[in-house]
């Protein structure tokens, strides 16, 4: 069996347009510090007419073979986790085809994997599990993650976001999969959920969602220590991980979740809790489960008790949630990939423990082993490819009217046939992907910006008629 | 690694209620035998108003694990492949856990795949590489395929149908991989799709997705005779599996894929083909490829010469399809199973091989080799569980009339909230899920026939609120 499986190189792409969550907190006429300081979100990046979730996921696959110089003959699976449905049969995986049948490379496994902002997680365990099963071929796989968060105007549409992210997938990974440590809890839930087939916006039950998602991170937990404590036959505490990443909605949920962690392990008497601390909670210590989630004191005791660790463990994840907003199924993998950008030289050795949830309800916390690896795939030249520094300085902001103003064309088109964008790619970077036209039958047309058309050199028809 | 990993149990649920293709010819005033003869299809299951894909999965993952007396708490993995979207983010995999919260188990990996009728293979190949990898945990996966198939009034409403399938899968199966040979083809192309989201029917280009259809059989045999030959160091022809298993959306375009594929044996100069097939078929050796799948001609004279290895190696796999329609992800294991059904007791040793077809397009041929297996998990009890017979028999026979106004009713319906269902579970066998009502909120309520309502005992909400 192929050994130390993980993730051995990265890109991301978010679109440059972006609002502030300052200017939106003044245009929405709320309290100051609504947005920035209640959810801890700084801006919320957006796709324009001109992008959606193919043409960003075109964007950072083409980008990820480019710049580590993969030859697309060389990947055997790609597959693709999404909730941004812009077709309920044809999978966002069929669209990326376009970029390996122009290599003669169509024998490729996967499809779309679809729960929430989970549906990225079950893409990279399913390809992880494809490289150590007697089915794997020897090639690479990528698992897409690319979603375009929108809300409904009221007091969730702050939550918005939009990201793609593309992981190389295979064995020697400088990202190595700790498999046999991974608990999950998956549960029937109405907590955020998109019925209204329509429209593009979901129904969302804010309170319940944070409740939903505090439940799954306990009982995630709560079986992750015990395969761990099983195979390892002594204690897990939060001391025995070098950093937490979490699906990041918003910031303020992150904190409140790693909070909730030291709560645990306070309960759980775990060695990471100190004396200080556990006088602290100790007032908490007889609440029943549902009285400790909506205990506020509770939440801000341990908030207090946790910031050091939190500041060491969890900040430094949290650069590309906070400035880009919630992203759906690459929001955990962007708080990775924050991770990779701030820390990349100090990461080998170290494990990383990830949460990922998606609503309704599936959530499943994991280990990852870091490793240097070697050039192109170690940890310092991912860090270098996806750039996320340089992306972020060369955003273009919008005034909130701008941001407002989009919200509304997008919600128009939205599963609309029959027109054709701006083409404007003004803003986009070279090498970026926009769709172009549907046409009367909804089939999509993209070009990118460097002159040259999906599948097609007149970048007119792409679809094969 | 686990060995001989696949499918260790089965079980088919199909809705109870049913159209004749004889009657539907006379109720649309087609010519005679268009849907019998033209199509190759009997009849044509469907939904009412209290069934969905939902309820039939609820039903068949119940009965699966009642039927082989199988603990939830030994489950897993539970993955759902399926193209029939009723929310756009929560998984089906999400209401089928209510089945196993209420017996502790919420500690079950996977989520829904999605491309088409190719939803419920990916699902399988991933539940497969699960036991086979180093996160699997020892017990078993299920995976479901739950679809139901319907069209806007014209030529493709008679290629409708509805079922569920679920598969029990574990190491030392009596349906085992064989991993190794296995072919896929995968491009971008828009034959069927369904763009228009608040619509439940399809958008679909029937000679388009036909020749899609075969051009991903040639392709992916293409791949699999590759792999063969190169692992086995001979050439691989029709001889070498005694059954062939295609996705069924009618019976006449599997009659000619069976031909397409003597054609290409033809091509290759394969041992299949005897003096007699390679006269009637060498007027055609020069034809190009497009040509090829264009030509009556041709079609005509592979079917003629293919009819008795039809007859022998596909004939006892078409029961189901014929006699339920197409079901979308769950069409190619229900022709699975309708050759469990006919041969289950001479199928011991023998290879089959499946195509699975997706549109979009995702499409993969691939190995099972079958052992009799121990009782429960034996090819035989398989079949005396699924019951094929007497379920077909138990059948209720719709006039066209009815069923047009169930389409009208469930049109209306598609997408909508805060309605009742006439909750009559009269049709229905005794432990079949049924819809009795979707809420102000979208949220969705199901009964069991025999009056215990989805994980709450007064029927009310099932949904932790």
């Amino acid at each position: 069996m192929a050994k130390n499986v993980g993730i051995i190189a990265m890109d991301i792409y978010f679109p440059p347009t972006f609002v502030q969550q300052e200017a939106l907190e003044a245009h929405d006429g709320v309290s100051k510090g609504k947005y920035t300081i209640g959810l801890g979100q700084d801006c919320l990046a957006f796709c324009t007419e001109v992008e959606d979730v193919i043409s960003m996921s075109l964007t950072v696959v083409t980008s990820l073979l480019e710049k580590y110089k993969i030859d697309p003959k060389q990947i055997g699976r790609l597959e693709v986790g999404s909730e941004t449905v812009i077709d309920k049969s044809k999978s966002i995986k069929t669209f990326l085809m376009q970029i390996f049948e122009k290599c003669g490379n169509t024998d490729i496994e996967g499809v779309d994997s679809t729960n929430a902002c989970y549906g990225g997680t079950a893409a990279l365990f399913n390809c992880v599990n494809w490289v150590e099963s007697s089915s794997w071929d020897g090639r690479y796989g990528i698992v897409v993650c690319t979603d375009s968060a929108v809300y409904a105007e009221g007091p969730a549409r702050p939550t918005g976001g939009a990201a793609a992210i593309a992981m190389l997938i295979g064995p020697d990974a400088p990202i190595a999969f700790e498999s046999k440590f991974r608990g999950s809890h998956m549960s029937h839930a109405y907590d955020f959920y998109k019925p209204n087939l329509a429209s593009e916006y979901p129904v969302v039950d804010g309170k319940l969602s944070q409740t939903c998602y505090l439940m799954a991170l306990d009982t995630c937990y709560k079986y992750f220590c015990h395969k761990y404590e099983k195979l390892e036959s002594k204690q897990f505490s939060l001391s025995d991980a070098d950093y937490f990443v979490f699906h990041s909605p918003y910031n303020k949920l992150v904190q409140k979740s790693f909070a909730r962690l030291v709560f645990n392990d306070f309960v759980r008497n775990a060695s990471s809790v100190d004396d200080i601390a556990k006088e602290k909670l100790a007032p908490f210590s007889t609440l029943t489960g549902d009285e400790s989630y909506q205990s506020r004191d509770l939440e801000k005791a341990s908030q207090q008790v946790s910031k050091p660790l939190y500041d060491a463990k969890v900040q430094p994840t949290t650069l590309i949630p906070k400035q880009v907003g919630n992203m759906y199924t690459a929001s955990l993998y962007a708080a990775f990939a924050s991770l990779l950008h701030n820390k990349n030289s100090e990461l080998a050795g170290k494990r990383v423990i990830l949460f990922s949830y998606g609503s309704g309800l599936t959530a499943t916390m994991f280990s990852l082993r870091l490793h240097e690896g070697q050039h192109p795939f170690s940890l310092s030249n991912i860090a270098t490819v996806m750039n996320v520094a340089g992306k972020l300085k060369a955003r273009h902001e919008f005034a909130p009217e701008k941001f407002v103003e989009t919200m509304h064309l997008m919600e128009h088109r939205y599963g609309a046939k029959d027109f054709v964008t701006s083409k404007d790619s003004s803003l986009l970077s070279p090498g970026t992907y926009y769709l172009t036209e549907v046409d009367s039958k909804y089939r999509r047309f993209y070009a990118k910006k460097d002159g040259n058309c999906t599948g097609n050199e007149n970048g007119s028809v792409v679809n094969g008629h």
